[in-house]
Protein backbone atom coordinates (compact mmCIF):
# COMPACT_ATOMS: atom_id res chain seq x y z
CA UNK A 1 0.00 0.00 0.00
CA UNK A 2 1.06 3.65 -0.93
CA UNK A 3 -0.31 7.03 1.41
CA UNK A 4 -0.19 10.56 0.09
CA UNK A 5 -1.11 13.04 2.85
CA UNK A 6 -1.30 16.04 1.04
CA UNK A 7 -1.60 19.03 2.53
CA UNK A 8 -3.35 22.72 0.54
CA UNK A 9 -3.78 26.28 1.03
CA UNK A 10 -6.69 27.53 -0.74
CA UNK A 11 -7.25 30.62 -2.07
CA UNK A 12 -9.88 32.01 1.10
CA UNK A 13 -12.28 33.57 -1.56
CA UNK A 14 -12.47 30.45 -3.62
CA UNK A 15 -13.02 27.59 -1.09
CA UNK A 16 -16.27 26.47 -1.73
CA UNK A 17 -14.99 26.25 -6.00
CA UNK A 18 -12.38 24.32 -3.96
CA UNK A 19 -14.39 22.31 -1.95
CA UNK A 20 -17.16 21.22 -4.86
CA UNK A 21 -13.72 20.12 -6.69
CA UNK A 22 -12.22 17.99 -4.21
CA UNK A 23 -15.23 16.51 -3.73
CA UNK A 24 -15.63 15.55 -7.27
CA UNK A 25 -11.97 14.45 -7.40
CA UNK A 26 -12.15 12.19 -4.38
CA UNK A 27 -15.31 10.29 -5.28
CA UNK A 28 -14.25 9.98 -8.56
CA UNK A 29 -11.39 8.50 -7.62
CA UNK A 30 -12.63 6.16 -5.44
CA UNK A 31 -15.87 5.06 -7.72
CA UNK A 32 -13.57 4.69 -10.67
CA UNK A 33 -10.20 3.70 -9.46
CA UNK A 34 -9.57 -0.41 -8.52
CA UNK A 35 -5.85 1.04 -6.88
CA UNK A 36 -7.32 3.90 -5.11
CA UNK A 37 -9.21 2.58 -1.58
CA UNK A 38 -9.32 5.57 0.57
CA UNK A 39 -9.59 9.47 -0.15
CA UNK A 40 -10.67 11.64 3.11
CA UNK A 41 -10.62 15.40 2.90
CA UNK A 42 -10.46 17.43 6.32
CA UNK A 43 -10.19 21.03 7.12
CA UNK A 44 -7.13 21.84 9.29
CA UNK A 45 -8.31 22.82 12.54
CA UNK A 46 -7.13 26.74 13.79
CA UNK A 47 -6.47 27.55 9.94
CA UNK A 48 -9.71 28.17 7.90
CA UNK A 49 -8.30 27.70 4.50
CA UNK A 50 -5.72 24.75 5.32
CA UNK A 51 -7.17 21.39 3.87
CA UNK A 52 -5.83 18.04 4.20
CA UNK A 53 -6.29 14.78 1.87
CA UNK A 54 -5.39 11.47 3.09
CA UNK A 55 -5.28 9.01 0.06
CA UNK A 56 -4.60 5.31 0.25
CA UNK A 57 -3.92 3.26 -2.82
CA UNK A 58 -2.94 -0.72 -3.40
CA UNK A 59 0.64 0.71 -4.45
CA UNK A 60 2.44 3.64 -5.51
CA UNK A 61 1.71 2.63 -9.35
CA UNK A 62 -1.88 3.02 -8.44
CA UNK A 63 -1.22 6.81 -7.72
CA UNK A 64 1.47 8.21 -10.20
CA UNK A 65 -0.16 6.18 -13.14
CA UNK A 66 -3.65 5.22 -12.96
CA UNK A 67 -4.85 8.30 -10.36
CA UNK A 68 -2.94 10.76 -12.65
CA UNK A 69 -4.11 9.27 -15.91
CA UNK A 70 -8.05 9.64 -14.55
CA UNK A 71 -10.01 12.42 -16.69
CA UNK A 72 -11.08 13.40 -13.46
CA UNK A 73 -8.12 13.90 -12.20
CA UNK A 74 -7.03 16.58 -15.12
CA UNK A 75 -10.34 18.35 -13.77
CA UNK A 76 -9.05 18.50 -10.31
CA UNK A 77 -5.46 19.95 -11.69
CA UNK A 78 -7.65 22.77 -12.97
CA UNK A 79 -9.31 23.45 -10.04
CA UNK A 80 -5.84 23.57 -8.10
CA UNK A 81 -4.64 25.89 -10.62
CA UNK A 82 -7.80 28.35 -9.80
CA UNK A 83 -8.14 27.81 -5.88
CA UNK A 84 -5.02 26.70 -4.55
CA UNK A 85 -1.87 28.65 -3.36
CA UNK A 86 0.63 26.04 -2.55
CA UNK A 87 0.37 22.27 -2.04
CA UNK A 88 2.51 19.70 -0.85
CA UNK A 89 2.84 16.01 -0.63
CA UNK A 90 4.11 13.54 1.86
CA UNK A 91 4.17 9.89 1.16
CA UNK A 92 4.37 7.19 3.67
CA UNK A 93 3.70 3.05 3.83
CA UNK A 94 1.12 1.66 6.61
CA UNK A 95 3.64 -0.19 8.97
CA UNK A 96 0.89 -2.81 9.67
CA UNK A 97 -0.62 -3.71 6.49
CA UNK A 98 -2.92 -5.99 8.04
CA UNK A 99 -4.61 -3.21 10.60
CA UNK A 100 -5.85 -1.40 7.23
CA UNK A 101 -9.13 -2.21 6.74
CA UNK A 102 -9.07 -1.55 3.12
CA UNK A 103 -6.40 -3.99 2.56
CA UNK A 104 -6.74 -6.06 -0.45
CA UNK B 1 -15.92 13.77 13.97
CA UNK B 2 -12.50 14.12 15.57
CA UNK B 3 -9.22 13.61 13.20
CA UNK B 4 -5.78 13.47 14.81
CA UNK B 5 -2.53 13.61 12.75
CA UNK B 6 0.50 13.01 14.80
CA UNK B 7 4.32 13.18 13.28
CA UNK B 8 6.94 10.98 15.56
CA UNK B 9 10.61 11.48 15.01
CA UNK B 10 11.53 8.01 16.83
CA UNK B 11 15.26 7.46 18.48
CA UNK B 12 16.60 5.18 15.74
CA UNK B 13 17.85 2.14 18.24
CA UNK B 14 14.06 1.86 19.39
CA UNK B 15 12.78 1.77 16.37
CA UNK B 16 11.73 -1.66 17.42
CA UNK B 17 10.57 -1.16 20.63
CA UNK B 18 8.41 2.06 19.60
CA UNK B 19 6.31 0.05 17.05
CA UNK B 20 5.44 -2.99 19.14
CA UNK B 21 4.31 0.15 21.91
CA UNK B 22 1.80 1.66 18.48
CA UNK B 23 0.69 -1.78 17.64
CA UNK B 24 -0.61 -2.17 21.22
CA UNK B 25 -2.22 1.73 21.69
CA UNK B 26 -3.73 1.68 18.01
CA UNK B 27 -4.90 -1.69 18.29
CA UNK B 28 -6.33 -1.21 21.77
CA UNK B 29 -7.80 2.22 21.03
CA UNK B 30 -10.23 0.72 18.25
CA UNK B 31 -11.03 -2.49 20.14
CA UNK B 32 -12.15 -1.01 23.06
CA UNK B 33 -12.93 2.98 22.68
CA UNK B 34 -16.57 3.04 21.25
CA UNK B 35 -15.30 6.65 20.42
CA UNK B 36 -11.89 5.34 18.80
CA UNK B 37 -12.90 4.76 14.63
CA UNK B 38 -9.78 4.69 12.98
CA UNK B 39 -6.14 4.40 13.61
CA UNK B 40 -3.60 3.62 11.45
CA UNK B 41 0.34 3.57 11.64
CA UNK B 42 2.68 4.92 9.08
CA UNK B 43 6.24 5.40 8.00
CA UNK B 44 7.20 8.64 6.12
CA UNK B 45 9.23 7.70 2.87
CA UNK B 46 12.32 8.83 3.25
CA UNK B 47 12.96 9.45 6.73
CA UNK B 48 13.20 6.09 8.11
CA UNK B 49 12.41 7.11 11.76
CA UNK B 50 9.74 9.32 10.73
CA UNK B 51 6.31 7.70 11.76
CA UNK B 52 2.57 9.27 10.78
CA UNK B 53 -0.71 8.37 13.23
CA UNK B 54 -3.89 8.81 11.69
CA UNK B 55 -6.87 8.64 14.05
CA UNK B 56 -10.29 9.40 13.64
CA UNK B 57 -12.49 9.57 16.57
CA UNK B 58 -16.44 10.38 16.95
CA UNK B 59 -16.37 13.73 18.83
CA UNK B 60 -12.95 15.91 20.23
CA UNK B 61 -13.72 14.46 23.45
CA UNK B 62 -13.42 11.05 22.52
CA UNK B 63 -9.78 11.56 21.85
CA UNK B 64 -9.53 14.48 24.56
CA UNK B 65 -11.51 12.30 27.62
CA UNK B 66 -11.76 9.20 26.63
CA UNK B 67 -8.96 8.37 24.78
CA UNK B 68 -6.67 10.07 27.18
CA UNK B 69 -7.95 7.96 30.29
CA UNK B 70 -7.43 4.74 28.17
CA UNK B 71 -5.10 2.42 30.29
CA UNK B 72 -3.20 1.85 26.99
CA UNK B 73 -2.62 4.99 26.46
CA UNK B 74 -1.10 5.62 29.88
CA UNK B 75 1.42 2.60 28.72
CA UNK B 76 1.83 4.40 25.33
CA UNK B 77 3.44 7.56 27.03
CA UNK B 78 5.98 5.05 28.61
CA UNK B 79 6.50 4.51 25.23
CA UNK B 80 6.38 7.98 23.86
CA UNK B 81 9.07 9.12 26.77
CA UNK B 82 11.32 6.51 26.41
CA UNK B 83 11.28 6.39 22.18
CA UNK B 84 10.51 9.80 20.68
CA UNK B 85 12.63 12.71 20.28
CA UNK B 86 9.72 15.01 19.09
CA UNK B 87 6.08 14.37 18.31
CA UNK B 88 3.59 16.94 17.15
CA UNK B 89 -0.12 16.67 16.78
CA UNK B 90 -2.20 18.10 13.92
CA UNK B 91 -5.87 18.65 14.30
CA UNK B 92 -8.67 18.08 11.48
CA UNK B 93 -12.42 17.64 10.70
CA UNK B 94 -14.03 15.76 7.85
CA UNK B 95 -15.06 18.04 5.33
CA UNK B 96 -17.94 15.47 3.69
CA UNK B 97 -19.08 13.49 7.06
CA UNK B 98 -20.93 11.21 5.04
CA UNK B 99 -17.71 9.99 2.59
CA UNK B 100 -16.51 8.74 5.75
CA UNK B 101 -16.52 5.09 5.65
CA UNK B 102 -16.48 4.83 9.98
CA UNK B 103 -19.07 7.58 9.93
CA UNK B 104 -21.29 6.53 13.06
Amino acid sequence: MFTVIVTLDVRPERVDEFLQGIAVNARASLRDEPGCLRFDVHRVTGVPNRFLLYEIYTDEQAFRQAHRAAPHYADWLTVVDRCVLNKTNLYATPVFDQDIPERA
